[in-house]
Parts: structure tokens; C-alpha cells; sequence
């Protein structure tokens, strides 16, 4: 693939929504959910053949940059950018974009998500490919998903007319992008078959992304310019300190996306894509039992369970379920979660609650 | 009370149904459900201003004798009588009577169990003294429950004609003793009002009950003699090591009960009697909050959640229920069940799928 081309892997988010496996110093990306490689070293094994690990970046907050680089060696340290602390996706991707345009000003850059399910690999790359292509075009491309179901937990694109077709892949023009929606609207949506949910997955070229910024996000990009300018030089880190602190957060979505002009959507059916955002979503990504189970990790007794995930954390204690039904049970050693599936998303409240309580070493 | 009367309580048993917490060396008489007192100190405490504790006796194994005179140290060493090993009710009676006939001719005894609430103590406490007078007619006399609820987990005992009145507590001869019932069997026997669960709890002259064994039990009187005589001499330890494990096991309902001619019932109403025999029976004996859950021992965090037991053995660790309903949940150190309150009785199945695999650890 093109030379041009980067990988940047956006691996710094928090998430509670996966509480009690993931926790403040073990984040989501980190986690291994019923494989022995964590979310980010799948999101990394993915990219494989298209990206060599030099042509992949990720950013992420420094306390979790010594983590992640012991899970993907492979990946130059230089490559790692590190934020002081979280400050939205807009900064992300102009931090990476910043930094990229400084190393290579022809660079087209691929934004990825750590810490998603993605089955089908070889049709993930095609994507890539083909957006990357679409970029040159001077346009910002996002990845969409063929709903499923109307969800109400994603962000939806509205497509608007056909562009082009290219090794069959269909590419629109963004109509509109569209926060999470009511449960009436994401039927409607569903219905109408004209919208995709928003992945989080963006391609384009370097020069455009960072002229949006410039006309949408000018304070933004002109902290980002001293950045650059300071980058890979000895005040890098001294600079960051200064100013990354000032910056406001702001979603990539909601600072250039629902304002751009030049907007394309490849909509994906059959990508396989799943956010993993609550316990619940497992059942759609992992081999469930005869019973519709899905036992991790641990020895357990189980006796008229049905369609219910035991999770033990290595915690090696033995788990008994007799007539459980719909349960999510989530052992770790300092935590037990016993959740029903469709209250998975309840699970923020009990992490509110703790953080109310002044409990946050369970967090 | 009378000097001559005497309680024994039975303090022996093992029993998995409130396993995870009941274990092979912390049986159910040893645990402590939502008091601070375990279930055996709880059946000593009970006893106070009708026995003084050198008239309370405790028959139990070997290996539990330690733990449980730790517990209540108030009873005297030697009233603390050793089986070397289980061998049915029908024994341990018998060995209480024994030593008592030896020690105390005129001896009256109440056979009590070490297992089970009691909540109006004073009713029970009249209860005795009633049928302590009843059981100087040489009476055997049982306490009957007076069933609340078809239940099939406990034997029967069907009253015949009033024998007589007692501070308006009524005396029936027995008519007869049933094992448990079916289903249908315990709802007619319900509808009929003219039968009541056998407390497993009994009344006598010692004099009265040891010759019920010559008749209808001569071969285990004839062991019971040969103890006697060796009982509070050096010969003692010795003659029960070379008797004890031939006696045949059996229940002193079967044994006796089921076959004598003079026996008592005093139907109990309102003695808050439970044998607490799964885990969902103590939904009948505890306290529930507002919610109708009991949370046990430790720091949780508790959505939605309704009719669920939470009990943490001393784990310490946060206990987090988000949209349960009638779950049992027992964490402890080395074992967590999550169990649906209806399917209690299968606790005994897990047991089983334990042994059955080796995994006697667990148990």
C-alpha cells in the first residue's frame, strides 16, 4: 500500500461502561475479551499487510503509553503521542495530523478505534483502501455501518447522493451527521434505510483535515501549529505541557464533521463491527454455548443457566450458576458484578455511584 | 424448672444445602445468618432460665467438637458427648439417653436441634415445660408445626383425639407419623388441618425412651447397654472406637416414632419455626429492606434490584447487583454462587457435580 498512508489508532478513552474488568489503570482497549489479545493488540493485528508498524501511530494519555507499548513492541516509541490529559477526539486527530503533516506533508491518515470488534478483516482493509483513494479526492471520508438494529446508543450519518462506485463499494456524499438518537428516530432511520451508524473511522489527507481546522477550529489549530512547530525538536515536551492544558475538549463529530463541506460516507454491511459498549454486546461477538453461554477464564458449575456470560478475572474462584437466566456476572478480585444483560448500560450508574461515595478504588 | 429435665441438643449434622457458606468443616449449625451468633449459640442462648448449661447436652462428631465448644463454652466438657462418627438420629438419642440414665435415673429430656430458627422464644420455652409435664405419663411427646403452606421438604405427623389441655395449649396423641409428602399429598393434608410437621424435636423420660429401644430397637439398645456401662470410666473411648461404627444408621423417626404407642403431639402455631433448609427460606426469617432484599456483611451497590440475597463471606470485596430479581448471590473466598431463589433445593446438585469430579476443595 501507498507509503503516504498512516494508521492512527486512537487508544486513550476511558470507559466505564465495561466496569469492573476495566478500571481506571486497565482501560477497555487493554482488556482481553475471550481471546488472549487484548482490543488494542487485535486493532493493531488488523491492520496488518496494509500499515507496517512504522506507518502507525497512537495516541493516547501518558499513563497508559508504558501499557500499551509493552503490547505492541513492534510500533516506534516516536510513533506513541502522548496527551497530558484527554482533551476530546478534535485534539486527537490534530495532534496526529499535526504531527504527521511534519513528517511526511503528503500523508493520508486513517482514524482508528482501539477498542472495537471488527469480524470481517479482509473487508475492513478493502475500506481502507478504497477511502484512502476517495481522500485524494480532497474529501473527508468516514466509515458508516449498515444498521442492524435501531440503536440508540450511536451517532447516525444521513447518506445524500451517489459519488462513485469503486471495486463495488458504494461511496455517498454526507447528507448530515446525527447525534444518538430517540428510540422513534432510530426506528424511523432503520426504516428509511438511509442512514448508517457513525463508526468513529475517518480518512483523509493530512493538508484537508488540518485546513478544516484552520476554518472551524481556529483556536484549536493554532495551538496545534505551535505544537508542530515544536515537535521532535528538545522544547516538545515542554510546549505540550504549556498548552495541551488550555485546550477545550470537543468531540472531532461535533468541531468539523457536522460542518465540513466535503464529507463522503462508504457505507459497510457485513463489516462485522461492534463497539463492544456495554456487557450486553458480547453475546454478538462471541461463540456462545449450546445453552447460549459464554464461560470465561474459570472452572464453573453450571446447572439450568441459559444466555448468561460468567467472567472470572483470573480470580481462580470456582463460579456456581443454577437456574440463572439473561445474567451478566463479572468476577474480579476486588469486585463482583451480577447485572442483568438488558440493564448492561445501568452500569455507569453503579460507577457514578461509587464516585459519589468517594469509593473510586474500585474505579 | 425441674432439676430432672435436661436438653439435648443434636449438633451433629453436616448438610450442603446452604453451601457455598456451609462447608464440610464449618457445617450449617456453625454459620452465622444475619446475627452475630452462629445458629448453635443461637440454640444454646434460646435454652437460658430452662436449663442451666450444666443440664444442656450436645451430642456431635469428632471433628466438630472443638469448634463448638469454642462457640458455647458455658456447657460443661463432659456434656459434650462424641460420636466417632454419624450413625441417624435414632443413635445420637439414644447415646444422650444413655449417659443421662446413667447419670441421672430420673432424667427428662428434650431433644432439640442445633440448626433451625426459632422466633418466639418464649412461646418455645412453654412449650418444653408443657411437655415435660405431658412426658411424666410416660408419654413420648413431639412438637408439631402447624403448617403454613404445602410444603413437601418436611415429614408430617397426623394428631388423633385431645388428650388434654395445658394453659390452653392443646395435647394430641399421635395418630401417625408421615414421611414427606407429594406435592398433592401435602395440599389435602394442609386443607384437612388435621396434621403438623414433624419438628424433628422431642420430649420423654429417658427411662421411657430407653425402653421403647429395647422393643422396637434391640439391637442398637444392646450396643446403647454396653456404652452405658463403659460411660465416665477409663473403659469409655475405647468400648465406643469398638462399637460405634457397627450400629446400623437410622432416623429415631423411623426407628421409634413411626412405631410406638404412646405418643404426644403439641401442635405449634405462631412459634416462628424454620428449618432454614435452602437458601431462599431465609427470605422467611430475616429482615428485608424496602426492596425486599437481604444484604449481608459487606459494602454494595444495589440498582433495581429486588427479593435477592446478598450474603459476602468476609471477602470484602464490593458486592454490585444492577436489575436482579430473586437471585441468591453467596461470595465467598474460594466459591460464588448466583442462584434464582425458586431453584434453591439444586444447590444440593452442584454438591454432587463437585464430588462426582473430584473437586472436593470446593466442599
Amino acid at each position: 500500500m501507498d507509503n503516504n498512508y498512516y494508521a492512527v489508532i486512537m487508544a486513550g478513552g476511558g470507559g466505564t461502561r465495561l466496569w469492573p474488568l476495566s478500571r481506571a489503570d486497565r482501560p477497555k482497549q487493554m482488556l482481553n475479551l475471550g481471546s488472549d489479545r487484548s482490543l488494542f493488540q487485535i486493532a493493531c493485528d488488523r491492520l496488518a499487510g496494509l500499515f507496517s508498524p512504522d506507518r502507525i501511530l497512537v495516541v493516547t494519555v501518558t499513563e497508559q503509553a508504558a501499557e500499551l507499548q509493552k503490547q505492541v513492541p513492534g510500533i516506534p516509541a516516536e510513533n506513541y503521542l502522548l496527551e497530558p490529559m484527554p482533551r476530546g477526539t478534535a485534539s486527537v486527530v490534530g495532534l496526529a495530523a499535526t504531527v504527521l503533516q511534519k513528517r511526511d506533508p503528503q500523508a493520508i491518515m486513517a482514524v482508528l478505534t482501539a477498542d472495537h470488534f471488527i469480524q470481517n478483516v479482509p473487508y475492513f482493509q478493502k475500506l481502507l483502501r478504497i477511502a484512502a483513494e476517495v481522500s485524494r479526492k480532497n474529501m473527508l471520508v468516514t466509515l458508516g455501518i449498515t444498521p442492524t438494529h435501531p440503536a440508540t446508543a450511536y451517532g447516525y450519518i444521513q447518506r445524500g447522493v451517489i459519488l462513485e462506485n469503486i471495486e463495488g463499494q458504494v461511496v455517498y456524499s454526507v447528507q448530515r451527521f446525527k447525534e444518538k438518537p430517540t428510540a422513534a428516530a432510530a426506528q424511523k432511520m432503520l426504516a428509511d434505510e438511509d442512514h448508517d451508524w457513525n463508526s468513529g473511522m475517518f480518512i483523509w489527507q493530512v493538508s484537508d483535515i488540518l485546513s478544516e481546522f484552520e476554518h472551524l477550529m481556529p483556536e484549536l489549530a493554532s495551538t496545534l501549529r505551535e505544537i508542530g512547530q515544536a515537535w521532535d525538536t528538545p522544547e516538545q515536551s515542554k510546549v505540550v505541557a504549556a498548552l495541551w492544558p488550555a485546550i477545550k475538549a470537543q468531540t472531532i463529530d461535533y468541531g468539523i464533521m457536522e460542518r465540513a463541506k466535503r464529507v463522503a460516507v462508504l457505507p459497510a454491511a457485513g463489516l462485522g463491527w461492534n463497539d463492544v459498549g456495554s456487557w450486553d454486546s458480547l453475546f454478538e461477538v462471541l461463540p456462545l454455548d449450546s445453552s447460549g453461554n459464554i464461560l470465561l477464564n474459570d472452572p464453573s458449575v453450571i446447572i439450568d443457566t441459559h444466555n448468561t456470560l460468567i467472567l472470572s478475572d483470573g480470580t481462580h474462584r470456582l463460579m456456581a450458576a443454577i437456574g440463572v437466566d439473561d445474567l451478566v456476572i463479572i468476577d474480579t478480585e476486588d469486585v463482583l458484578l451480577v447485572c442483568r444483560r438488558s440493564d448492561s448500560q445501568k452500569v455507569k450508574e453503579a460507577v457514578q455511584q461509587l464516585k459519589e461515595t468517594g469509593q473510586t478504588r474500585y474505579l
